[in-house]
This record gives structure tokens, sequence and C-alpha cells, in this order.
């Protein structure tokens, strides 16, 4: 029997769905023309990602410039796996009624500190992909 | 009883430690400005980061720039978590013996492709935090 592995693209509905069942993803910001990766808990809220963040972290020097966001899976005992990425910019909201809205979101920050900044990924593109097996012959 | 969370950072034998024994982790990228982030399977030796890639990849594209590679762990049971950071540049390996070497590590890309070629991320920083919970008091 063979075993051949493709690619497959994900379809938006697929990306959101996957977005919303999960609680941990990782953010990728430029900063001084270096990327760099930190893990955040975050929310899928009206198809934009929503986490919260202290002031004065690198996080906070990524508002108003292109993020990358990005959540998988990988099954090391099947080689499977999927992959999503979302691509745009980082805006602060700040003002009262739509931080109020975004307060009653499942956001749970694991770590310390107040973390009062609320920052929304607005304006991008969502993609996701799946490998998948495909088994044939004898 | 009252719990507080605080970030701890992990010892550069700690990193290496969770580096030399995972073998998924995402690698980010700048393209035109912009971060992006895609998984890959890796291995780590000698202090570096090394993994396979397809020619003509936005991957490929970022041979010779900076990148940031990262791996965590999140337990949301728990709300417990680490994640490590490997900044650096991705350098392409030719010279025929150093490949050869390469050759011998476990970096077994699950996708499909030849992935023949060998990119390391070099010259970089390693750092990682651990998320703790202290309990004190009734």
């Amino acid at each position: 029997m063979t075993q051949t592995a493709r690619f497959e693209v994900m379809t938006p509905d697929e990306c959101r769905a996957e977005l919303s069942s999960h609680a941990v993803g990782r953010i990728a910001v430029v900063v001084d023309g270096r990327p760099l990766i930190f893990p955040v808990n975050y929310a899928f809220s009206g198809s934009q990602i929503v986490f919260r963040s202290d002031p004065g972290t690198k996080l906070h020097a990524a508002i108003g410039k292109p993020v990358a966001f990005e959540i998988d899976s990988a099954d090391s005992l099947f080689h499977d796996g999927w992959s999503v990425l979302v691509t745009g910019v980082a805006i602060e909201e700040t003002e009262p009624n739509h931080v109020r809205a975004l307060e009653q979101l499942p956001v749970r920050p694991w770590g310390p500190g107040p973390k009062s900044h609320w920052v929304c990924i607005r304006g991008g593109a969502i993609s996701g992909r799946r490998l998948v097996h495909e088994h044939g012959g004898i």
C-alpha cells in the first residue's frame, strides 16, 4: 500500500470554525525589520481576532502595523495537521462602547498584569491548509 | 487561598532542552514588510534550528533575512504554559559535507514535496519564559 500526503486548502468556514474553537494562538510582529512571535490568549469575534495586552510591550509597539496570527494542530503519531493564518493590521480599540462589548468576550489572559488594552486584528485575510494522507494501491 | 501568576525567565539550558525535545514549531518571516507564520518540522542541532524547504515558497524568499522561530505549550486546564523564541537569520546550507551531516538529523517533513533545501537559523538569540502560579494565604 502506498501513502501520499498533500496539502488541502481549508474553506473560509473551516478556518473560522477552528478559530472559534481555540483560545491560544501566536502573533507575529515586526520590530526594526525583524519578526518576533508571541503566544496570546485570544477570542474570535465578528471575523476578527481579539486579544488583550499590557502597555510597554513589544506587542504594543505593533499597534497600527501589519501583524500575523496563527493557530495550528499537529498530531505527531499520524503526522496529520492543519494551520490557519490571519493577516491584518493590529488596531487598539478605545471607544468605550466597543470596549464594553469586547469585555464580554471569553478572553482570559493567563499571565500577570491588568492587560487593559484591547487589540483587534482588522482588515485581514484568513487562510488555512490541512495535511491530507491518501492511501492507494496495494 | 489566593493565587497569582507571574512569568519566569527560562535559562538557556531549559530553552535548549525544550527545543531538543520537540519536532514542530513555527517560523515567522517578513514579506514586503508584513509578517507571516508557517508551521515547520525542525531539528535542533548544535544550537541552531534546522528545517527543510521546497524552492519557490515564501519561506524560501526569507533566506538571508531575519526570521523568528517559536515553540510553545499551553495547558488549558491549569492555564500553565511556556514559550521559547529563537531569532536569527535564515541561511541555506549548500556545502555538500554540511548537507550530508544535516541529512542525519531527525527532520521528517510531513507534507509533500522533496523539500531538498536545508535551512538553518544562525547567529541568533534564544529566550524563553514560563508562566508560574504561586499559591499563598488562605
